[in-house]
């Protein structure tokens, strides 16, 4: 059996929201469109996904080429996201859009490519297409994701203070949190250890400085046991 | 700027996982396959995305026409759940299913249509394409989210005894709880309410009905405040 007569599928994109902390700010990377439709405006890392390609595989040549990020080793973590469907979405016809969601630190693109930038996610430019969209619908999946998972590791450095990490978790969160309730609960998770070391932080007395048990995605445990 | 040159999209297509609970066992929605590729074979409701449709208009069409049910009014809930996407997953090309999880009561498809069936995920018959893999993907996902959600409540009718909410539990976690640690931990997450009513089972004395407080999807809280 052959695809049924006159089927005809829609554009398939793919498009990476990719999420860091700068600055104790939530940044998304950005570039600006050289050509119509949106021209000027900024949008997600993307492009078209051809038949034969798999969303992963066209994601990670098309982040690569258009901004020197290799999504498998320049993040600490990604995910596919939500496929964008609504049909008038593209002015030129009718593209679905399969996103992910990258989480690191550090992420560097390529310096020479003067339309690539970072934006804080509170103060977004004027976007192309859906994406501001697309970027709230994954700033609400990672509000979700902390309250369930360890996800904040992707964010932080391999060791880093109580501080440091409460500072990650209002950035995301964006409201600030009481210091005593935060680390009762977050201790309370068992999802952190401490190290022997110490880290000074201004004037402050040293600080102790904690790891992650797992440096992979771990959903916590609510048994019900 | 058109369409880059040579670009030809791969086919979309649409599948629907549908999960309901059958004598305290996990059930998903299948239609026999009545041609090739796959002849015989049990596949999931679904069927080609046109360009100019959303995938939940495709998907409402298509579990229409082919089982009778209508997604919007027959389930508790529904979501989308993952987009599938390998090059050979049907021998006929390259073709990217966009597929939705949704979880009801008493779900009744076409009693004419002799195709469609319903079968415990426990012992499921061979499946077309990579469908096993989707329904399993689908069922650690409920699992996922009952741990963080009041899922569940898709599952119950309005009114419910405790030990009908634990039997909903065990079948889809498939395997026993201690009751008097799910009574406790469950009823400390504050999604339901007792009411006025008892419920005679069996031989026992009446049991008390409960509510869930929402009948939408509500994400616990785990605010660290």
């Amino acid at each position: 059996m052959k695809y049924t007569g006159n089927y005809v599928a829609p554009t398939l994109t793919v498009d990476a929201v990719l999420f860091q902390l700068i600055n104790n700010e939530l940044n998304v990377i950005l570039i600006e469109r050289p050509n119509d439709p949106f021209k000027g405006l900024w949008a997600l890392p993307g492009g078209y996904n051809p038949v034969g390609e798999t969303t992963h595989d066209a994601l990670q040549r098309i982040v690569q080429e258009k901004a020197g990020i290799n999504i498998d080793k320049d993040l600490s973590y990604i995910e596919q996201l939500y496929t964008f469907d609504t049909v008038a979405r593209d002015p030129r016809g009718h593209a679905v859009s399969v996103t992910y969601m990258g989480c690191g630190r550090n992420i560097e693109w390529t310096k020479s490519e003067a339309h690539t930038a970072s934006f804080a996610v509170s103060s977004l430019p004027k976007t192309a297409y859906d994406h501001t969209d697309i970027i709230r619908y994954a700033h609400e999946r990672l509000i979700a994701k902390l309250s369930y998972t360890n996800a904040i590791y992707a964010f932080l450095p391999q060791k880093f203070t109580l501080t440091e990490l409460q500072r990650a978790y209002e950035a995301i969160l964006v409201r600030p949190l009481d210091k005593r309730n935060f680390r009762k609960k977050f201790l309370g998770l068992n999802l952190i250890r401490e190290t022997d070391e110490m880290k000074r932080e201004g004037a402050h007395r040293p600080a102790r400085l904690y790891m992650f048990n797992s440096s992979t995605l771990e959903t916590l445990d609510r048994s019900f046991e």
